[in-house]
């Protein structure tokens, strides 16, 4: 639990009691971080800060879809720090649940988000320049959120680049799976991304009064960036699903060479079985068996015929 | 058929003969639940409710769609109990009828709905929480109902899990008609959920004053799930599709496997066929036949022969 | 030509000259059937009513889509019976014309269709129920329309469900074919059903007032009737493409099949026939030759060739 | 250049420069028509009726979408002549570039437009019932362009059966190549026709006055006629897609076919081989080798097995 | 940087410090360009206009989308050149920034983008018909961006036609990639060129005062332009995947050819060779063999066998 208040000052810990004498000092700004919250931190947001039974659970269970939800005196707001972990290759949604008051912000997730730390520490250590306000507050979190999507997205586009590659050059079987793997998690980015660019939009269409009006540009600037990453995600699902395309149609010439392949070899081998089959006959009567180089002119028959069908099938563009 | 009635107590059990007066005092709160409705029960909806023949029409044919119809006094709204039966792979709809006028619920359901059972108890429980307002007990129901989608979802995601598995680490043909029934059972909640939606849109957006202003946010919640639902419902249908590609895939990188066992197999025993062939000629001059470790040299050369040709398909990553 | 008029008793013929003097009277109703209409009677429509050549044309002319034109005094709608005719397993459209004054409709159509007739028997056996209300005959008429269309789905939901048991039970090539004969039927009811919809929507919107206020109930039954048609056949389609994905999945692993027994066949029998080929040798010195039980040997030694292939199949599941 | 203006009666041929006389004649209505317009023609769009350069731009230059825009007293609209060349299989699109004033019409193509021509001499005939209205004029172009594009749907509905009989009835590898060609040309007419449907759609709403209320109900009949051929070309898009990949399957059922009977050659040839390799074999000590109708019975034995084996595959429905 | 002022005479170059003096002459339209900006370039905007840090931000940063973002008294603006380097076959996309104010334009790049630097120029050499307009001067440019697309699009149009003529006329098994490269490259124009349609219909509709009322013409004519041009990349887009459908059928086919040669030579020669096989078996008692002409007609007999075969594969169409 980090709770960090400033009225000109700066208080790094403040008791949880004051809370709410806190809020209810107009020049005060109040942030609490609560990570891993236990029972009697959630009962802080009850008894301190009187927010609705509702928005307490939401803010405490997991998988919330972002959205942003209007109560009497704040706002409750859900937005996802996304992290890519490169050695396991796995994407991480971690949601956060943001409670938006007039002076106030509170933020309660899962595990460590760095993001949070360091925009708190951003603002202790830059006070005068975001004022009293705390939209400047929540738009520098939310920026500094969607600029962390950037490194993800070009991680996932390394991943489609990587699969174009062991489809086209390098053939590789696991390239399906991967493919697959690899739609699993666009899918997961754009279930978290999508609702939060209408959050956004609610936000810069100014129906939540949560900023200022000369704040909006700052936030239509995050908007845009989400509206890029869509734009992305969308691109390389259609490029994924042109790959898939694209690897059975590999897979499928390649079937097409290994049958060339046999069939070049069965025609040939026959071919020349059928001639040593034909001078195994028993035949009272083949004069052939008796010439003197009989034999070595048989061989060299069958030689011949390797080279002729060679050429036809040269010829034919089968090699 | 289970009557209900509370006026700051409960009765359990009233004469339907009653119900008529029930209804008119405007400090009592009825629910009315007819499960397997026989004919005289259907009267009683007439008779006593005044309800109209299309809203009884509808609330006793099977597979109505759900939807919210605004009567004069009273609003008919149709919902779905889902539930999934893991032992037979089953996903089942049953749909509710219910009537919502100011001081009364009438549920109508073919077969046991334990959600309804449950919530009835639950009020008995808490009647004071309740209150005297139907809209909490309306809330209550949808919200129980809604929340028993999840363990169904639940499942279905593990069954897309499971056909990754089949499809990827251990192939296994039936993946494919598993993927035709997952689509299938998709579709089908798809077709209930969705329509529920756009119900509670409805009355969230207040066009319907069942509800009370601050249950709003109740239904807000309920509504979230739903729409987390048809989320993921659309993405594992997405997932779905792709994993049919992948199977189709997995199919011919199989088939691609076979037939390079045939080919290099055949072109192997063909061609040492073909040098047991030629010593098997008959003619007159042919001096290897006389050396005497011909047959042990031919022998050996044919061994040789398989191995050269083992190597180049290895070096040529047949193999 | 059926000519019917109410005026509290009814008048199942009347002279087409006196159409002119009913409709004047507001308190007779008219409906005037013609199925395959001659020239008098389109001649009638234009003299006797003053309607509008442009809608006398759509009335007549085949493949119209369906629709509401409003004109001064009337409107001008149509609307399709749906047929399905199992033998010959086709579906049949059969627009009709329909244009609604105050006190009369008139039906244009080629070929019988019961659904008018039945309506209008209806309406003669229980006149006082439909009251001097156009709107309430229409309504009866549109919804014994709509009512038609369910057996006709329900018999390409049967086709659906026949074609998954082609490709998953008994696999039988025709599938194909029937999956495309099917694709065409949905797309065909697709094409009539949509627009109707839209005008069942501008019924109920109120946009058009053929309907008193509270007969828009009724009607919008018939429009929760479409919504519910269209949705099955939205789902019907989306399963329709799964089963051609799956049919050409279960080809594919047909032809896997094939190629294996094509594949363990060759290598058994070549592999038999090179020690055949072997023993068919000329050498002078082949000691196996001149052993006693040498060629009962060398049989069971094919045999237990044959065994040992089998056995290793067998361990790397190709059978 | 065809310039024909009416005021009661008609004068074929008008001298260029008294256009700006004559369209300052409210009673003349006046249709210029320029087929491959020279440069002294455009000029004369310039200077005599003060047209807007982009316009006029628009006009003579190609593939042009249809579109309507609103100038200060005309509008300029551009709409297409669409016809199907049956020899060639070719479609072939004429944009029309036509100038809508108070009183004229100026028409920019280039080569012949038979429809063009056909509406100038209806009007000729008919002025009368033309009467002083360039919208009756412009209606009637519209219709008839409109119209024609009735038989080139008839000829796309007709090769997408001629695909579908190639696929199922009489397999034939080009079907392909039709289906491709048939999608190009499905989707060059959508081209033409989905912007043609948002101009009519924009004139029916009464967007621009060029029409009089009582002549929007011609207008609408044009508006559905274009519905209907978009509704076409959509459904047979779908077919279309549906036939690409109907074919796929029956060529993978040929290919299917085609090794089975490889498969089924392969293994009783083989077999029967195997028999004829044993009884090549030289061992000294081979019994039937001296039977006295050894022979024959080997014969007959090979005969026998190419029964049980035929029997096998026909009991297994191979054949 | 090219500075550059008209006040009725032009000054092509313009000391830095005196451009808010410049910007405050109503009389004067100022063009700054920055190409490659460098740092004191980008103080220069920031402290003689006075534009917004973020928008600043947005100019010099890459890949941003196209928009218009309205501050307080300029408009910033993010457009596109699109070129094609015909021998790399590589598309590149430049993202202008533009500041459009009163009377001044600023636009700023990476390398050099010889649209404007014509456009600049032939402001210069009609100054008058460009008057004081910065409307007029923003369309020629837009305008000569926009036109800059269609040598791309027909560029991708001829890459279309190729990948065509690659599937169905020479069988060229990179046509996959080819397909695969071109859909990448759709993609990246239509992620351009959507946005881009987005921004002029916002300045079309006049929600943004930037041009005068008769100059919207102009800019409907680039609308018009940006729609045809997002037409065709959707219509490519669709034949790209009938293509690559195409490809996968067209391999799927030379595969029926192969193994029906396969098939074809299997069955010939095993056949022949089971003849010689039968002839080289030992049997005491084989009549055939101590006939004079034995050989010979056997040899006869399989050449029958082979014309026989071949008749029959021609009769059922395999040949």
């Amino acid at each position: 639990m980090v709770v960090c208040a400033s009225n000109g000052q700066f208080h790094s810990y403040v008791n949880p009691e004051q809370i709410d004498e806190l809020i209810d000092q107009a020049d005060t700004i109040l942030w609490l971080d609560l990570q891993n919250p236990q029972d009697e931190e959630i009962d802080l947001l009850r008894e301190e800060f009187n927010f609705h039974p509702l928005a307490i659970e939401d803010a405490t269970r997991h998988h919330e879809r972002p959205k942003l939800d209007a109560y009497e005196n704040y706002y409750f707001m859900v937005f996802y720090a996304i992290g890519y972990d490169t050695a396991r290759r796995r994407l991480s949604g971690q949601p956060i649940g943001l409670f938006i008051g007039a002076n106030y912000i509170v933020s309660v997730h899962q595990g460590e988000i760095t993001t949070i730390d360091e925009t708190i520490k951003r603002w202790q250590a830059n006070a005068a320049e975001f004022g009293q306000d705390v939209g400047t507050l929540l738009y520098t979190l939310l920026d500094a959120l969607v600029d962390d999507y950037f490194p993800v997205i070009d991680q996932l586009a390394e991943r489609v680049e990587d699969i174009e590659e062991q489809i086209f050059e390098r053939y590789n079987e696991n390239a399906l799976q991967d493919v697959f793997g690899l739609k699993r998690d666009l899918l997961q980015v754009r279930r978290v991304v999508a609702p939060e660019r209408d959050v956004l939009n609610v936000l810069i269409r100014r129906e939540v009064p949560i900023f200022e009006r000369n704040s909006i540009l700052y936030l239509q600037d995050v908007y845009d960036h989400i509206v890029r990453i869509t734009d992305s995600i969308d691109t390389y699902r259609d490029l994924l699903s042109s790959a898939l395309d694209a690897f059975l149609s590999v897979q499928s010439n390649r079937l097409n060479q290994i049958v060339k392949v046999l069939t070049i070899a069965s025609i040939v081998l026959m071919t020349d079985a059928l001639v040593a089959g034909i001078y195994g006959m028993n035949f009272d009567v083949m004069p052939e068996l008796h010439w003197r180089f009989g034999y070595p002119l048989i061989l060299m028959m069958t030689a011949a015929l390797v080279l002729v069908l060679y050429r036809n099938f040269r010829k034919n563009r089968w090699l």
